[in-house]
């Protein structure tokens, strides 16, 4: 049930958007508390800069920013693990411009196991 | 305040948007734990398969996801009342394209009750 | 850290997104518990109405919904204070077009510090 959602601005030109989701979901799918690949889903989303405020000078700055949405019940040693995993895909893989500030962040976020549902067509 | 996300993957050709909404929407709407209906907001999202990426052999899959977010504070049982309820009208009105595998989730997730405003205009 | 989304349905015609961005920023920037402007990360995404749906009798709804997600660790207080601001920012610049029922929401939401990446390029 592992659920991604990448966001970048559109300033960061280059960024190929299929590398970093394949990179992505490969250090999910490979991390040994997920059992089937197939159910890492991930999504990106190209940010408009017009649609994007960055503090309150925000000329020349950028980022990308992950969501990794997991099943409650892992340790925080395994999430940091995927966390800094994914940081580490990012730092190669983000371009870096000349001239604008790029902040880079993952965020690991627990989903109820109670009351959530899968299931399958 | 329950605010509704769904996504769904454009593969899903035939989908129709409107009618899983309102379906959606009615099971919330109706719950005894919900009483104002107008307070129930939906969204859907269809996403790009360019912008989708699902495991690590991501061919002929898609999904549907429909995150539920509510005010903290009903039990696990009225929670996943609706989560059932939701993925009931997943099952029913998902297409099911041949050759794809389709992933039905529905996420339940508490907001805040000390920290959340809402008001009218 | 502070990642803000912005959703506000097409029907809110004159709504002005820099603006609006500008000012909420401002709110989250100007608090005593942030430290450095950017972080504060906005996005805003404006919703077709074709895209929505509003309870079960939507016709002439709209809203405004506002997510603040903060490094966990700010007292109920101090996100308190941020929504308020939040929402005096909503209540002075969305407009109200005739007829139209038109909701604002903010939900503060906490991040995972243990977990949480956080770099620059």
């Amino acid at each position: 049930m592992p659920h991604l959602h990448i966001e970048y601005t559109d300033n960061l030109t280059g960024l190929n958007e299929r590398e970093l989701m394949r990179e992505v979901n490969a250090v999910v799918c490979n991390h040994p508390t997920v059992t089937d690949e197939a159910d890492v889903k991930s999504r990106i989303a190209r940010l408009n800069m017009g649609n994007v405020y960055i503090g309150n000078q925000p000329d020349n700055r950028g980022f990308v920013h992950v969501q990794l949405q997991l099943m409650a019940g892992r340790s925080t040693e395994a999430k940091k693990q995927m966390s800094d995993g994914i940081a580490e895909v990012l730092r190669r893989l983000v371009p870096q411009p000349a001239d604008l500030h790029v902040q880079l962040s993952v965020d690991v976020a627990d989903m109820d196991k109670a009351t959530y549902f899968k299931g399958r067509l």
